[in-house]
């Protein structure tokens, strides 16, 4: 891969809003998709794992895809999620995006069995590929061992690059672990790196990553959006320190309920707060705890809270 | 509940047989149910973590237990695994289920995000059974911590069960932990539990537990059969010793892709040994010693062995 990156900058990995009777919202959707492009993001990576993708059905996710795109999200600024722990669903789901335009796919290994062999991964991406054997495929490896427990090492990314190089793009790297994120910048420079979490923007620019994939994007894309257009600049260090801290603030708390908690708060929206189970939704209190400890440490205002 | 168990004795979680392009094999899959049921199987447990279930996407999953049911099985006899991640995928899988008159389903809890509260996998299985709605549906709890990660805990086990009554009737103990096994039949002895290997058949059913869905029942149903036909006879003890010899052996092996490759041994049918990724079928030399260890210590044969 040589020139322009297929993606750079801030991406969101979009929550997905509930309505009242548990089924996903595609108004609340699309508005907060279209804000957050507004708002600073480069592109959206919806149904990660901030976005309860695996708490959705299958046509769920498909659908609400599709909602995005019928809204007039440029479908190249799209990165979904298409993760699954079969073959047969996680190719339904690629396919689905490629058909659509999507500029790419954001896909977990297959997380159910643990400890699988590093072969028995390669073959499960090698077997997704070639079922949706499509050239405008662009695969971006989903590496979350916190949670998937499953995930990719350098040699099985090495061999997955290498066996399909117009393929295998990129990788979003949520290991939390910066260590692990520098040796495969350093290992694979020529793969679309993004951190999982803005504590490594400034760090990955300077190491080579193209931006990052962050769940506190979904609040605060504005901020890293300046870090990323400036992260040359003299105040790239205090830029990055804002936003770290603003991630320590909200990782304090279950980060996804704690997300939604300031969406419905200042959206005035109540109904934003909603989770589907396994996650309860933000006690108030803990919100309203969050939402003070941001504006008093951060003077933290959502955007659209500031332009209402 | 009072009277006859809705399931009792001995329950194969049965094995997903591949075509050689990689799709489910449903000729050899009601060959093998239906093999199994003559073996001694009380019941079948389709779809469960033995069967890759969670390597078969949504439709290959009710493909296959469609035909089962109309290649003559009994819907009574079946269990079949229904979980997913999503409450609407899970009850898509649980409805279509009941729909075919199944005798119940077992049910892993959703797996993808970990350490989840006692209230939010209450939650997840109050709504799947609300969205179900469904009378007829008996729900057995699947328990599988060292795979699921997630597991239910004796106060979640009893909340479900006081709050559905009639719909939470059983549980599959896949811990591997006995004294696990004991505490949850101490604490409800009303509900159906099952062990998820014979090492606990008879320690089980002296305690009250109705029988076992256990991996291995899909090549030595029989000798299981015997010991929980024969539990409470002179016998017994020296049954359970040989049962949980040959189960020690298997579990030497990475148990899925060993019972395949013993069941295309004995079968002379090579096919049947493949596996979906992310597993890798047993190597030949794996496959061989197995072969020989169950033969030199256990005198083993399969039942269709000995009478072909």
């Amino acid at each position: 891969m040589t020139g322009k990156p297929n993606f750079s900058g801030v991406i969101a990995p979009v929550l997905t809003p509930f309505g009242e009777d548990g089924t996903p919202d595609p108004d609340r959707f699309i508005e907060h998709a279209q804000w957050l492009l507004e708002d600073g993001c480069t592109g959206l990576a919806p149904f990660g794992t901030t976005s309860e993708a695996n708490s959705l059905g299958l046509d769920e996710r498909m659908e609400l895809l599709e909602d995005l795109i019928d809204a007039g999200i440029e479908p190249s600024k799209l990165m979904p999620g298409t993760g699954a722990c079969s073959i047969t669903d996680a190719a339904i789901l690629t396919q689905h995006a490629v058909d659509l335009g999507c500029g790419g796919v954001l896909t977990l290994p297959p997380f159910y069995y643990k400890n699988p062999s590093e072969e028995g991964l390669f073959r499960f991406f090698a077997s997704l590929v070639e079922e949706v054997g499509d050239d405008r495929l662009k695969l971006y490896l989903y590496h979350i061992p916190p949670v998937a427990q499953v995930g990719f090492s350098l040699p099985l990314i090495g061999r997955l690059k290498k066996e399909f190089p117009d393929v295998v793009v990129g990788l979003k790297d949520s290991s939390g672990d910066w260590a692990n994120t520098k040796s495969i910048v350093e290992a694979h420079p020529d793969l679309e790196i993004f951190p999982g979490a803005e504590l490594f923007l400034l760090d990955g620019l300077r190491a080579g990553t193209k931006g990052v994939i962050s769940a506190t994007a979904n609040v605060g894309a504005r901020a890293m959006r300046r870090l990323y257009d400036n992260w040359q600049g003299p105040d790239a260090d205090k830029l990055q320190a804002d936003i770290g801290a603003m991630r320590k603030t909200v990782q304090g708390f279950p980060v996804i309920p704690a997300l939604k908690a300031l969406i419905a708060f200042y959206r005035d929206d109540p109904g934003w707060a909603a989770v589907r189970p396994p996650f309860e939704p933000l006690p108030k209190a803990e919100a309203d705890r969050l939402i003070k400890t941001l504006a008093d440490q951060h003077g933290f205002k959502l955007a659209f809270a500031e332009a209402a």
